[in-house]
């Protein structure tokens, strides 16, 4: 009778770990919609399966699997290097985003979009190599603390987030990272942050270049831009780098439009695969960060509208998270 | 007794799969080094051992996964395009390397490189739908007979390379191809014919835009290079690309000097990691071809003289491999 008791004891809590893998999101329409998809394309037999292989799925990094205000994190990283650079460049004084940076005015530079931001990473991480660069970046996310949130930086990831990311893991997705952010910053804390490896991050890059220095070979990270994946070149970098459409996409801002359409849009009156386009709306000043139309980091506003037409999830933050970071 | 001989037999046979997983590659230094190594790197609390995320094989395509003589085979693909377009571009008539694949001069045109390759492949494949390239890649692939051996161009892979990517899968390695070759037109066979995911394919490639094209989103190739994957741009492509240096790299000419180099030369005291760089050396003019130093296409002479002092393995075709191409 006691064993028989434990083992229903058992049988209970493992049962309910398989029927919630989301635990940090409430019931209701959002989680619900989620789980549908998940078991339509893992169903095998059913209408919507998907073949393993062509599970990929997609998520933006600022502002969606971690906070984005009052400025984009690598651009907090990237100040620092900018002032002390400063003295080597007087014109930055009157040069935007430059002028900006030193003025403490990170409202102004993140006005200026993500190219601004691309170009202070730029010049703020040139003329080094991808390993000094590595070091400095996982000096800083190890130490800097958030401003309001009062937790470092790497603290600031979404837990529901990381449920959702493990979630399609479990079941069969590769998930990447497609960012407007810079792909070697995103690269030195997403597979410890996110389980993310580094070649499943696809993000904005500079050029590089291979020499052997004292008979060691470097990459040497180049004060020019390569690729902005940022609006209508995330479509692109997904193409270039991964070469496979998405099953699900997931994104916060207008940055995002383009690779949701990317995503579910269907091609023709055959293409009836279900396919998944989310969007994180940030409604939580309590907890959070409440912002969409009018903010000048993470605008949601054109891809806000297209939503209900293109039958994509608006995740409410505020109602449909239970907890917004890991404790 | 009749079933302890069955059990032995099946014993047998099970522990020889198990302890030939190269069954095209004869015994001799060069198999026994690549077991070696991957016993090194496999086993457990032993001195060379990596976690699985580390395992990164990078393997170049022309001439290494697949044959290249006597053009490289998406050469042969673009010559069909170029010519259904030459009355468009007169000018193509006096202008290389245009002019050579005009007159069916294939040695003059590969002589010119794999940028000139690419410069073909970019006009020929330009200015229309990554779809539409793919539908025109597959229905070549589909059915082009190399002119020497006599089989698909697909059928033109290497049997021992098919069981070397298959064995490192199998010891957790994730395979990836860094090819000169166009990253498109690499990602149109590579899964079927080597069990690597688009999202594991590194190569040349042309920019691309987005757009919605009567409402449904497309993307467009377009008449520009964007990378050149090849010798000092292959390192630059695995840091873009994958962001973590290999455990092992494959090649077969001068072009992948660097590709070797970055994946194998200790970057200081402390790196005793295990890596391994391997070259194949064509020495078997009967089942395939035989050239080094003096090929246009796919020379190997710097490389092959370096692979001594670095401790690369160089595959001599026609002594290591039992069986070229499958059966
Ligand atoms: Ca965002
Ligand atoms: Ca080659």
């Amino acid at each position: 009778m006691r064993i028989l008791l434990i083992a229903a004891l058992f049988s209970c809590s493992t049962t309910a770990l398989a029927a919630d893998p989301l635990p940090s999101w409430n019931d209701g329409d959002t989680k619900a919609a989620i789980l549908d998809f998940v078991e339509a394309v893992t169903t095998e037999g059913g209408p919507g399966f998907v073949p393993i292989a062509e599970r990929i799925a997609t998520f933006d990094n600022d502002g969606c699997l971690w906070a984005e205000q009052p400025a984009y994190f690598q651009l907090a990283f990237s100040i620092d290097r900018v002032k002390a650079l400063a003295d080597d460049h007087p014109e930055w004084k009157t040069t935007e985003p430059f002028k900006s940076v030193l003025a403490d005015d990170l409202k102004a530079v993140a006005g200026q979009g993500m190219k601004a931001v691309a170009q202070i990473a730029m010049v703020a991480h040139a003329d080094m190599t991808a390993d000094e660069f590595e070091a400095s970046a996982r000096d800083w996310l190890n130490t800097a603390v958030h401003p309001k949130l009062g937790r470092r930086y790497v603290d600031c990831v979404y837990q529901p987030q990381l449920e959702l990311l493990s979630y399609l893991r479990a079941n069969g997705f590769k998930t990447f990272i497609v960012s407007g952010g810079g792909i070697d910053f995103l690269r030195v804390f997403a597979e410890e942050a996110y389980g993310i490896p580094p070649e499943q991050v696809v993000g904005t890059s500079i050029k590089a270049t291979y020499e052997l220095r004292d008979g060691v070979p470097v990459i040497i990270k180049q004060p020019e831009l390569d690729f902005v994946d940022d609006k209508a070149g995330k479509p692109v970098g997904i193409y270039q780098h991964i070469g496979r459409r998405p099953l699900l996409a997931c994104g916060n801002s207008d940055g995002d439009l383009q690779m949701l359409q990317y995503t579910t849009i269907p091609r023709n009156e055959e293409d009836d695969t279900p396919r998944l386009g989310i969007l994180l709306h940030h409604t939580d000043a309590d907890r959070e960060f409440a912002y969409d139309r009018e903010s000048s980091v993470g605008r949601l506003d054109v891809a806000l509208d297209e939503a209900s037409s293109r039958g994509w999830i608006v995740i409410d933050m505020a109602q449909d998270w239970a907890t917004i970071f890991p404790e």
